[in-house]
């Protein structure tokens, strides 16, 4: 165990993961790892993909937001998001009884609003080139007694998420895995964390390396340069899922700590990864949860296995259609 | 238990299936139990999804093809398929360390005929105008020493289906569903005769009902007529996995003696049904394995919960971009 972990500086630690682990049980899936030898084919190596776009909601994001309201017992809970966690959000609070207020521009795809809404969520838009979403967050916050579920830096969220990792280590060692690089589609670093943190404690013969697309590569280049850096734009990424400013101040620490370096893909590549995903693992991957699988494929990486997080699957049709029309391969 | 099982009628029965699932422990996998809050709305009840799918090989025929190689301990198989028994019956010999032999037609797509060689299968291919294939068949059996793995008609790889039966008894539980109809897509009756032994013993509160494709609906019409009907036509249809002549010997006095009224849909539910399976579960479904999920959605049924097997994922990407055309629902 690292010093981060034992001295206590962690958001998150193993017993916090284990704690969401207990709380998850019997309400979030326990997700499959899939492979399938013509993957392992195309990477030279074993290639398991942890498919957490069969999580409920389509993401992982289900997990953090499940042990977020199941752990503080808030009377409501607020969100800002036009995307996974929105739903991750909706869907917990609608199970435990309770209401979610998801806040999101007024430009969002209709089809997220209408999901995020079908899942008994209240969306309030509000316009990004006039109104302050904080503003508005906090006056509903207050006024309705909510409480704010962060996407990312939250200890609630990172240990949620991190009960992925719990299950990588099991799967991995099932598979008679016990070394190798665990790469995790990366945005904010809610799951890259709490991944880390698990198998830490777990399997520490494993490495956990965040995967970003080109152009949007904030946590590589922050290793790299052991300080925070950011993005220099936020939009223009089919893999918006998992675009963020910059590492989370609770994530950061972590990730600094527990990863390997980070990995960067093209969106060519990661739309390769959907396509080969859709014809080997019969499993549907957005763009931004099909970047680690990407890596895991057309990246050279070290060891006889390889494993990939493949973290969500809430692509709209058009998106699906343009990796289905590259050539087949693998 | 039915005087079916207890007097020893059946080709299987239970303890061949808990056989089986100690023999696939390891090796096959424990699918997901899939749903989605949007395809229930759809249905107006609880939707529950077997993701076979997501089995190796990407249908549930590797669950027979495994059984059989490992309670025969052949020197090598022979099989007759162009589809998922074919690549069932590859990765377990291949798994096994034996030979495996498939015979197809030589107009077979060539896709189909490289995943099989790519999976470690000699492929021999012949001429259906002018060549007899089990004369074929016949002559490979006995010069190479192989066994035959037929694709439904044969005790083990019935009973190795079957253990889809046993989780799916598990995981209703879990979900707290004890009493439901079962809809299976059904070809031959394998699965269909599999499933419905393994739930009469381990769920007797669930109805297995076969579901088939317009005008190749034979098991329906055996199961109204109280005897075996056939198919007018063998070829046609989108859902050509589950084209079979008629309910197999040893499957047919199984699905007489279990199973409920057989459910038809036609080819454009099976393609609603497997682009909804896209959106809302992030699955890949075959038309042929989708039209129990079809069924689960849009024809009525009694109770508050249905449970739909999803039997097989290897489409072309020409048929789920047909399936992505249709219009948005639920």
């Amino acid at each position: 165990m690292t010093e981060l972990a034992t001295a206590g500086i962690a958001a998150a630690d193993i017993h916090m993961i284990e704690a969401a682990a207990r709380r998850l049980h019997g309400h979030a899936r326990r997700t499959p790892m899939l492979s399938s030898p013509f993957l392992d084919e195309i990477a030279g190596r074993r290639v398991l993909v942890k498919a957490e776009c069969l999580q409920h909601t389509g993401s992982f994001k289900f997990r953090g937001a499940w042990n977020a309201v199941s752990a503080l017992h808030p009377p409501g809970v607020i969100a800002f998001s036009s995307g996974n966690h929105a739903q991750g959000v909706a869907l917990a609070a609608k199970l435990k009884g309770i209401p979610a207020t998801i806040i999101m521009p007024s430009d969002a795809p209709r089809i997220k609003i209408e999901n995020t809404r079908a899942l008994g969520a209240e969306v309030v838009l509000y316009d990004r080139a006039t109104e302050n979403r904080d503003a508005i967050g906090a006056s509903l916050s207050k006024e309705r007694g909510l409480t704010l579920i962060k996407p990312f830096d939250m200890a609630e969220v990172i240990a949620g998420q991190g009960t992925a990792g719990l299950e990588i280590a099991e799967q991995a060692a099932e598979a008679g895995v016990d070394a190798a690089d665990v790469l995790v589609c990366c945005g904010g670093g809610g799951l890259t964390s709490g991944i880390a943190l698990a198998l830490e404690a777990r399997a520490p013969g494993m490495r956990v390396r965040p995967v970003e697309p080109e152009g949007f590569d904030d946590v590589a280049r922050s290793l790299v340069a052991g300080e925070v850096q950011t993005n220099a734009r936020l939009t223009g990424s089919i893999c918006d899922a998992i675009v963020t400013p910059r590492p989370g101040a609770l994530t950061w620490p972590i990730l600094q700590q527990l990863c390997g370096p980070g990995l960067v893909v093209s969106e060519a590549q990661a739309l390769r990864a959907m396509a080969l995903a859709h014809d080997r693992l019969k499993i549907v991957l957005e763009p931004g949860g099909a970047v680690a699988l990407a890596a895991a494929l057309f990246l050279p990486g070290p060891g006889d296995a390889v494993i990939a997080v493949a973290t969500g699957g809430n692509v709209d049709r058009a998106m699906m259609r343009r990796a289905l029309d590259l050539p087949l391969e693998g």
